[in-house]
């Protein structure tokens, strides 16, 4: 084994600092959706920064971007993320996964490395699916999961079409976007939940992801004055979702288990204080490690809604919006992860992901590993979101030295 | 008394129609916002037709709209409603009002009759609030319940300002807003309620309107990744507004009597399927004949917000945006609106207004009385409101014959 590498911690921070500058919120946050000028203006500087180091970009059809460092003829390492972030949304939820695989890039090219295979630092498009649901569509495309005109008709809340969007910042490349031979891919990501925060680690092993359902319920009733219209006559669409959402709320205490359920979007129509309302959207985001909790969990939801929509007699559909199944990592990737942290002497433990990554997707086409580093109290898809600059060093160390491994050997 | 007069029911059916053109929603209703491009499009139609007829046009402060038929030297006799709609609101929620009105003073142009007092048809800026909150602004400080500075500095939920915008659209006037000597003011308006028309009645003497309150509640909890965050640490703004307002509607019902209650609006933020919400602001509207309801009714939902926070560990904040106690209005126009009503042998009956009018307002200033005609199945605030042309027709007559003898006698 070749020795180890360490990243320049202070570049590092730099980027990552200039980079929240783009779409920053007052809090500390960012706000930098999918295909919107902010994320061209993420976009521009990542590529600026890739070629003052010549690294040789491209741009695929959806918008993925490759910056690719070392020789040509041999399947390449890639790690990666995502620049795209939530509405008021973390700094570090992707960039720092592109940033510090770039990071690590440089840190070979400084150290005077030039590793067998050549090396990708990727930034992978619409990962948040915020503005275009489903999430992960560029590496979802790429791995051949997703069409490409599929995605380019889908259509944001305010009726803009992804291909569009993507087309009018100038990121719909030429570049075909459908993975080759790939060596390996590594993700850095934050943990976005509590446990290493919690247990004072400094890595996670990530051994898989959880399997995810989202479904859009939407409910009909009938819109009506709010002063004129007795209780006993209404059918209340925002009444028969509040009692959807409050039963379905309970289910995975009930359920017992490993079970996540979140309703994170909720449009009431008209909207108006005075109108009774006729229309009303909403998601629920189910998880839960094994694939057989994910289908009990969505279907006790669709029971409830199904129960409740008819007892108050208004009309209810139901779509499923995306639908991943678990993932389990390759053994020789998550290997690697730990045998790099434990050169480190990083504390660190072997854990699941709840959120769904990039790498999900590209684990169906090349052996895949992940590596997390803790956020502090576990804060994430918010402003307040944190990691500590010793634990953003820490991890994209692991992620320069399982890169060079993997390149290498 | 004078014999009875009847307006000219394709001339008023033929400016409904037109008006009901700007903001034209697919299925048959209006979305005409206060103080938006569309209002002033409506704004500007009712002051060319009536400048057509020449009545002469005055506009206040607060872009009320006042157009006046005959003599100068006495207290006028009023009547109107409002232009502005709900967001996909009903073609005549308002509209009738002031188009009647109009109507009314025509047929009396057209009868030959000069009334020894002035007649003014009038439009009540901002009636539904739903832009700016509170609603029946323009007749609020028209009545002196309301300062004119403070409904400029209110805010839209873009962060438009009403007087700003008032002005934009030109209508922010010279003259001052505020009610002079007025001999008596009437209203004409849908039901927007299922009685008349399940009876099979004609016309509605008002007798009253219930009062009502206006709460915002605002939680804040913990907005975090939806995957990664395990159910028990949750501070879910979106599943505590959901039970509380499960928890709500149930009260009317608990509490028996003449209650009404309804969550209208509601807004979650980020709004994201895979964040759970850090912030939800919604509104509740209740409502009672007599203020002890009123109150029992707003308070028993701050009682059960306030355990409902409490237990979830989200903050919670209440504001009243809104609170009008209920009201009587005076005999004399109750009575001359039976007798006219009677007089046309229109089937009727007394009762009372779930919602609130500009009449409401007026009645602090001068005596009041309003005229209700069906609204089919009692749809309101709803694109398929209706009303057949024989009833609009017939509050029409009703109207222009109390106006006819409030102006001579």
């Amino acid at each position: 084994m070749a020795g180890l590498v360490r990243i320049n911690r202070d570049r590092l921070a730099r980027r990552l600092s200039e980079m929240a500058k783009i779409g920053a919120t007052p809090a500390g946050g960012v706000t930098r959706l999918a295909f919107t000028d902010l994320d061209k203006e993420g976009r521009d500087l990542f590529i600026r920064w890739c070629e003052a180091r010549e690294l040789s970009v491209r741009i695929d059809e959806m918008g993925n971007i490759f910056a690719r460092y070392g020789a040509d003829d041999q399947p390449p390492v890639m790690a990666g993320s995502h620049l795209d972030s939530q509405p008021q949304g973390g700094k570090y939820d992707g960039a720092y996964g592109v940033l510090a695989a770039f990071e690590a890039v440089e840190t070979l090219m400084d150290a005077g490395i030039t590793p067998s295979r050549p090396i990708e630092a990727v930034c992978w498009s619409n990962e948040e699916g915020s503005r275009f649901p489903p999430p992960m569509i560029g590496s979802g495309v790429f791995a051949g999961l997703f069409d490409r005109d599929d995605a380019y008709a889908r259509e944001s809340r305010d009726g803009k079409k992804q291909g569009d969007e993507l087309a009018r910042i100038g990121y719909r490349g030429e570049s075909a976007c459908r993975a080759g031979d790939i060596h390996r891919y590594f993700e850095l990501h934050i943990e976005q939940g509590p446990v290493l925060d919690q247990k004072g680690l400094r890595i996670g092993i990530v051994e898989g992801v959880y399997g995810l359902k989202w479904l859009e319920l939407t409910i009909r009733g009938e819109a009506n004055h709010a002063g004129a219209t007795p209780m006993e006559v209404r059918r209340d669409a925002l009444a028969a979702a509040a009692e959807i959402i409050t039963r379905a709320e309970r289910l995975p205490a009930d359920m017992g288990g490993n079970f996540r359920l979140t309703v994170g979007y909720i449009a009431a129509s008209p909207n108006s204080t005075n109108v009774i309302p006729g229309e009303v959207v909403f998601t629920v985001d189910v998880r839960s490690e094994g694939q057989e909790g994910v289908e009990a969990l969505a279907r006790s939801v669709t029971d409830i809604a199904d129960e409740i929509a008819s007892r108050r007699n208004v009309e209810l559909k139901i779509q499923t919006l995306s639908d991943n199944a678990p993932v389990t990592f390759a053994p020789e990737c998550r290997d690697l992860v730990e045998q790099m942290a434990a050169a480190l002497e990083l504390p660190r433990q072997r854990m699941h992901s709840g959120p769904g990554h990039d790498a999900v997707y590209l684990s169906h086409v090349c052996p895949t590993g992940m590596i997390f580093v803790p956020s502090i109290d576990g804060i994430s898809h918010n402003e307040y979101e944190e990691t500590t600059p010793d634990d953003l060093a820490a991890g994209a160390d692991v992620l320069a030295n399982v890169l060079r491994q993997s390149a290498e050997t």
